[in-house]
């Protein structure tokens, strides 16, 4: 049965398809640490909508599960593919279709890199805004499959802000073109929105029309503050929020990461205990908003120091940018996402130290201060979650819904959050949001046991 | 049968339920110049959400089909109440639950008015963008649930960018609760979003976490230019966006809005053919951009001038704000809303010249040109619409459409629209929608031949 899969999928994509034993393993898995069960049937290498169209209609006829993929740098093993599974790559689809910088709008292939993209835009005077650290790595059609967020996005958005339509291949292989060219649009229901953060779930992205920004004119101005302890640096950035003005990037750095990176980067170590936050402005007037801010952050407590130029600028924001290599260098890390209103920040960070001391552990954190959204690092050996790591990471979900939070700010569900999917939304919209996704795709056959596993 | 709904209804709601003629009569209809068929079997006034839901369950129970209605200020007929059906009404739950200026977010019952919300919330130095010309009359859960937009979108977003969450009661009394207060979150669907614009038909919204912005500061700028015609007015509010500076306002009135509205305002009266764009500016650089703009828009053949002050700049804008009673002054009016990108102003300005030729009919238009959105409007004789309005209408649709854009840029479906929804979604989008539709309300009670209907 499987061996038919592969026959009929050769039969239409020949050299499409590839099962080569290293492709297959490494289809497995994301950047997650984890990796399905099992190898994968075949890695379909999409060129074109009629591949994918192809590669589902052959899937639904024989009731293949599908795995679509980007480039893999998933925090949530959403593009794990497994044993009976077809991983469905769209990276080679990786063209512009077109560039207007008159209506701030471009029209794209899922497969272009994010940073590539910003590349090409760059000439044109405009960007598209979603920042993830994971630029350089992924795709945009795995940006907006999970509702992608970065440092920018608490002034400049998330993809949810940023994309005007979608292209979305059904699990049958039918093909929807979903939203519009134009910057407004009530027709009917957002299913544009939808799709948007729906870990294929719903479909494949075969292309999407975004929104662009014009390039921000003006200099930008890069700052650290030191501060006694992650408390006192929480409370300083929830005092740069309620102060009015918008950092453009606000980050936020405890004591365990900011020795971690000091130590790789072969830096002077900082204070003991000490926790820092590193905040950029940008645009006409940030020379005076980082005097505002240098204020606020010296009054709540905080040494200050303002870059003299921007490449001092850059220095202070690659120690942010060393957290990921930096936890690497400590074990096999479980990076949690959870998201709570930025007032709640302190609050968070006290529960984070709770969870340190009631479960023996030690979790270093970062956050995006400027919208809530924390990432505290669960570190230890070998290549498996212990169990006291997931009892301490469930604990940290309840505070974080506690505060008024989510489970995850921008890395999904997936596989590694799908225990706790109903626990947030309760019975009643668990059901009510996998009735939806049935709606698209009857047969179930669109990344199962991801999100929604029961 | 009817008879017992309503004596249920009363068991369960007494005072709630409103059957007085006069009242029946006035829930036929919304602003749109269009009433349904019949009266409406009761109106109930929910003063809760445990109303909300017993009036539901009710209607489950036997049936019947539920309207949810604002403030009934609709223009696509969707408010509209006919036979057999309840008309319920959330306009009495008016209060606002809480207002955070820390986390930038206001949590309110649906009733409440979008300008008595905005009063609540200026004294916290905070406001809710979204802006529809009605916001004195129209409620934030309308809003909601159109999508609305207005004045000030394409520089501070529609409704779609201002919303967290929503409280959602489900055509069977269920309540659900869509979203959450964090800026950022990804867990499963976004069905916040697609509540946003959906009309009524998935569930009435009775509670609402708003995304907040802080008051821009700095002065605002106001000028005028006149144009020879509609075309070159089109072609340099496009050069303004080009330009990069991004207006907090850009209006467009052609020849007929223009000369009709001085009429009811007893100005003089405009130079014959000439065609207006009305901008404004606002923020810490708001003076500097107003000289950006009115250097494009004199290059662009514009005489342009400049408000002296802000009692002036609002003299300026109250001609835009006239449109509305000046059509009035010429006969019943069919408010059309397409939505074409940016670029495609002048083009779509000729197709309306075009129509107007073709059909014999003058079709006076606005737009926000600043994001795409013309309100062109029919003006006829009599209560009905004639069929050479609808068969203009449609053409108009049509070049929209054809241009990359929608039918309806911010006023919604309803009853309006519904036959040329799948012209624009296509028969399986059409389809698709419907059955995520009948996932929320699986009897097809809510809001029944409106949006989707057959
Ligand atoms: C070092 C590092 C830093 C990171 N930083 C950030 C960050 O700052 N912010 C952030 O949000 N994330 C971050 N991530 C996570 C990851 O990069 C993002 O989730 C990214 O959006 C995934 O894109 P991808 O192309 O790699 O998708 P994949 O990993 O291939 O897929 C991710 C999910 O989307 C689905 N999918 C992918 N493409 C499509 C498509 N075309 N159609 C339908 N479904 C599709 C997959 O099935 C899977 O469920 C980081 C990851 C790493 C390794
Ligand atoms: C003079 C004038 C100017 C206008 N200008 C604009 C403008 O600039 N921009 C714009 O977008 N619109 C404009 N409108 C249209 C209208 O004001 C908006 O559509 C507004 O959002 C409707 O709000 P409402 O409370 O009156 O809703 P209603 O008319 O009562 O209802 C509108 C639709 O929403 C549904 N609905 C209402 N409340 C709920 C709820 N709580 N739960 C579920 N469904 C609900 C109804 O069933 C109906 O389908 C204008 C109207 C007028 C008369």
């Amino acid at each position: 049965m499987s061996a038919d899969v592969v026959a009929l999928l050769r039969a239409e994509l020949g050299e499409r398809v590839d099962t080569r034993p290293a492709s297959l393993e490494a289809a497995r898995a994301d950047k997650s640490g984890h990796a399905a069960t099992g190898l994968p049937l075949a890695i379909v290498n999409a060129a074109s909508v009629a591949d994918v169209q192809a590669a589902l209609r052959i899937a639904s006829a024989t009731r293949t599960p599908v795995v679509p993929r980007g480039a893999g740098t998933g925090l949530a093993g959403g593009a794990n593919t497994g044993g009976g599974e077809i991983s469905l790559s769209v990276r080679a689809m990786d063209r512009v279709i077109e560039v207007r910088p008159d209506d701030l709008l471009a029209v794209v292939e899922p497969g272009i890199l994010n940073a590539d993209l910003n590349a090409l835009l760059e000439p044109h005077g405009v960007w598209w805004a979603p920042d993830p650290a994971s630029r350089a790595i992924s795709t945009v059609g795995g940006n907006i499959a999970t509702g992608a967020g970065g440092l920018l996005c608490a002034k400049y958005g998330v993809v949810r802000d940023a994309v005007l339509g979608v292209d979305l291949v059904l699990a049958d292989g039918r093909l929807l073109h979903l939203g519009h060219r134009s910057v407004k649009g009530v027709t009917g229901l957002d299913l544009t929105s939808l799709v948007i953060g729906s870990e294929g779930t719903l479909g494949v992205v075969v292309g999407a029309t975004l929104k662009l920004r014009r390039l921000v004119e003006g200099e930008r101005v890069t700052l650290t503050a030191l501060f006694e302890g992650v408390r006192a640096a929480a409370v300083a950035s929830a005092a740069v929020t309620a102060s009015g003005v918008q950092p453009a990037i606000m980050e936020l750095m405890d004591a365990t990461s900011l020795a971690a990176v000091h130590r790789l980067l072969s830096l002077p170590a900082p204070p003991v205990g000490a926790a820092q936050l590193t905040i950029q402005t940008d645009g006409p007037v940030a020379a005076d908003e980082a005097r505002v801010i240098a204020d606020v952050l010296t009054a709540a407590g905080g040494h200050v120091s303002v870059a003299a130029d921007a490449v001092e600028g850059e220095a202070l924001l690659a120690v942010r940018r060393a957290m990921h290599p930096a936890m690497e260098t400590l074990g096999t890390t479980l990076i949690e996402d959870v998201s709570v209103p930025r007032s709640a920040l302190p609050d968070m960070f006290d529960e984070i130290a709770r969870i340190e001391r009631e479960f023996g552990l030690v979790i270093p954190a970062v956050a995006h201060a400027g919208d809530g959204n924390l990432h505290p690092n669960f570190v230890f050996d070998g290549p498996d979650v212990p169990a006291v790591v997931w009892d301490a990471a469930e604990e940290l979900f309840r505070a974080a819904l506690a505060l008024g939070g989510t489970l995850t700010g921008e890395h999904g569900i997936g596989v590694l959050k799908r225990r706790w999917l109903a626990d947030e939304l309760g019975d009643d919209q668990w059901q009510l949001q996998r009735d939806i996704a049935r709606v698209f795709d009857p047969l179930g056959i669109l990344n199962p046991g991801k999100v929604f596993a029961p």
